[in-house]
């Protein structure tokens, strides 16, 4: 079994319930998932530091004195009930793919430096990609530290009683020394699997907004209001998510989704009073995302008109999308073709700590097939070809980008 | 302050929280209004009794030897989030329809009994017009006994624990006894308010047919599974409820809700992959229900179909429709006339325990106004006015069809 197969089981160990995995930043669990990075990390003599809000690098060389870092990585925390491979590979397959450097004595001009960044999930702490995000000076890093989980723990006091004695040494932040970074993940998505092909060249990560709709109506006993003298917040909801529906359909190259709802009083007896839901729309296009939302507001307007209830739509996030750097782009193309595999552009659906590196280096994202489309469940899965022909991909591709960047 | 209005106040302090009231049978505060209805009955020498199954009894003789009993009534338990007069005001009313009587010395051939059905809203024990079920013989009493809330108490249990020492006795149940059931209760919808008038005559009760529909989907990332591919098990729900409110509308005179929906796993990020949801149909014509119905396994059909869904519509529940008595409703009318008073021919959206008499007896109801149409919620409310001239329109009743039943 090679290396990248082995220690993704080994991971999985690794805050394994029932239902999947759940391995939040800065848990025990976490913790030892990061010790298992700093042993494989060590084993091979790279530098590992760690900076003051837990993200960890793992450091090879490069001969050219004075040159900034390649970045390659992602994250190893999940989702509550998430899988085995959603971060966790883009991490693994990062030092192998050093070590893949190591055993072929290839020697890089910059240095280039495997990254677990803390946190992309948002799943403890209330800030997505909140490694990353501080990194690049998106977020403040003495307010991430001071964010709570549920249970009024900070994060700074979760990684002080969860990392020490871990580390080399806490690292300053210094996002100057990035030239360049890469990111392996699972694609989450079926065109991969669907296309049949092992590996895909992100061309952007999606643009996503969030909404939180509101319908107030009137409830009322479903048996004695009539038809036409109700104020139904459910039959009201119920247009709208099929308007955004038809709206994403429409747009093309974007994706709507009523993910959450909740129905007050929610009897069986009683006409719904106030229905709440989310929206979640992306797209690698804004204006795709803008006609959706117009078709989303304009049903809004529609029921407030003709129905009796009041709609409100209140927008929770706007991340404009991130195009990955072309040339980036094309050097992973030249790598896939140099390691003899073929590769299809993709767009990201998903969010990825790229999208705060994109804002302060060129970067590129790389896919490997998910088994089915699936992520952040316990059943998600990339076959064991796919996993070692992404390693080998992002091996070739930190030769290519090593070649140009500065 | 008349004794219905006053009376109706003391009740609604019991069980009363901050959304309304909740006096499910054989609770504490249930067992505290039985003891007040109690405690007026005694005052005038009602005798009372209380069957197995908790039907309490309040009886004012009658002149004629061996003649059986006119009884009025309704229910005192209430829904978790009930108002002051659902259920209660029949109740009341009908002990003050009694005292009526007493005032102006008026003998009846027939003796009365004010009742109060133990548990028409089913809301702690499943199944509703529990008590007037097991009288009519519709229900077995021992299994109603052995029916478990969602804490594992049996009614037998409960009944054991909240009613020691309240009555005069444990009366055998015996249906054949009732001559006629004559119920007066909250419209609990528009129309009577809507023609301004005080007192309705119910032409029929609504038939009510009760499903519980599972609509399975795929889950997936809300960003990376397209359109075209998803299986959106909340989408398809969408189209089956407003299929269900288009047919409703269509077929006129009858109703179709929604009334509770939920999502899985319901997070904002995730396609939902099941959906379950209620639709209670409703209509004085069982041939409209039958049109709702098909429109809505039409649309079933249509998601099976076009949708990567599968929806299993169960029935859990079919009651045809209960026309009133022809000649207790034109007794009912002349009462009306004889007070002076106006009523209008309507049909009841809801049900009530007066389906469960009419299987064995003459039976009809008379309706007062909701204010705003609006029950089962804590603003239900009806005018003092119109409560008193209930009264008075329920006790000019009795004397109406005192004449004529047998």
């Amino acid at each position: 079994m090679s290396a990248v197969i082995e220690r993704l089981a080994e991971l999985a160990q690794l805050g394994r319930h029932d239902a999947g995995i759940d391995r939040a930043l800065a848990t025990p669990q976490e913790r030892r998932a990061r010790e298992r990075f700093a042993t494989w990390a060590r084993a091979r003599g790279y530098a590992l530091t760690q900076d003051d809000v837990g993200n960890l690098f793992a450091r090879r060389n490069g001969v050219r004195d004075g040159a900034r870092s390649i970045l390659v990585g992602s994250h190893l925390d999940t989702v509550p009930t998430g899988g085995a491979y959603d971060g966790a590979y883009g991490v693994v397959a990062a030092l192998c793919a050093l070590e893949a450097l190591d055993e072929r004595n290839a020697a890089t001009e910059h240095p280039v430096e495997a990254v677990a960044w803390a946190g992309e999930e948002g799943s403890r702490f209330p800030l997505g990609c909140l490694g990353s995000s501080v990194f690049t000076g998106a977020y403040d890093g003495a307010s991430a530290l001071a964010l709570s989980d549920a249970l009024g723990t900070t994060l700074g006091q979760a990684l002080a009683a969860s990392d020490g004695g871990l580390l080399d040494g806490v690292s300053k932040r210094d996002e100057t020394r990035v030239a360049a970074y890469l990111e392996l993940h699972v694609e989450q998505g079926p065109i991969l699997e669907r296309e049949g092909v092992s590996l895909g060249i992100v061309t952007a990560i999606a643009g996503q907004r969030r909404y939180r709709v509101a319908v107030e109506g009137t409830s009322g006993h479903a048996g004695t209001v009539p038809m036409a003298r109700r104020g139904d917040a459910l039959c009201a909801a119920a247009e709208m998510i099929l308007a955004a529906e038809r709206a994403a359909l429409v747009a093309g190259e974007s994706v709507a989704t009523v993910g959450s709802l909740t129905v007050e009083p929610n009897a069986t007896n009683v006409i719904p009073r106030r229905v709440t839901f989310s929206v979640d729309i992306r797209s690698p296009d804004d204006a795709r995302i803008d006609a959706v939302e117009t078709a989303l507001r304009e049903s809004a307007g529609d029921a407030n008109a003709r129905r009796r209830v009041t709609v409100a739509i209140e927008r929770l996030e706007a991340r404009a999308p991130t195009p990955m750097d072309p040339k980036l782009r094309a050097a992973l193309g030249r790598a896939v073709a140099a390691i003899g595999e073929r590769a299809i552009d993709v767009p990201s659906g998903a969010g990825h700590d790229a999208i705060c590196l994109a804002r302060i280096a060129p970067t590129a994202m790389l896919f490997v097939p998910s088994i089915g489309g699936r992520s952040h469940v316990a059943e998600e899965e990339t076959s064991p070809h796919d996993l070692e022909i992404g390693v080998t991909a992002l091996a070739a591709s930190i030769v290519e980008v090593d070649k140009f960047v500065i």
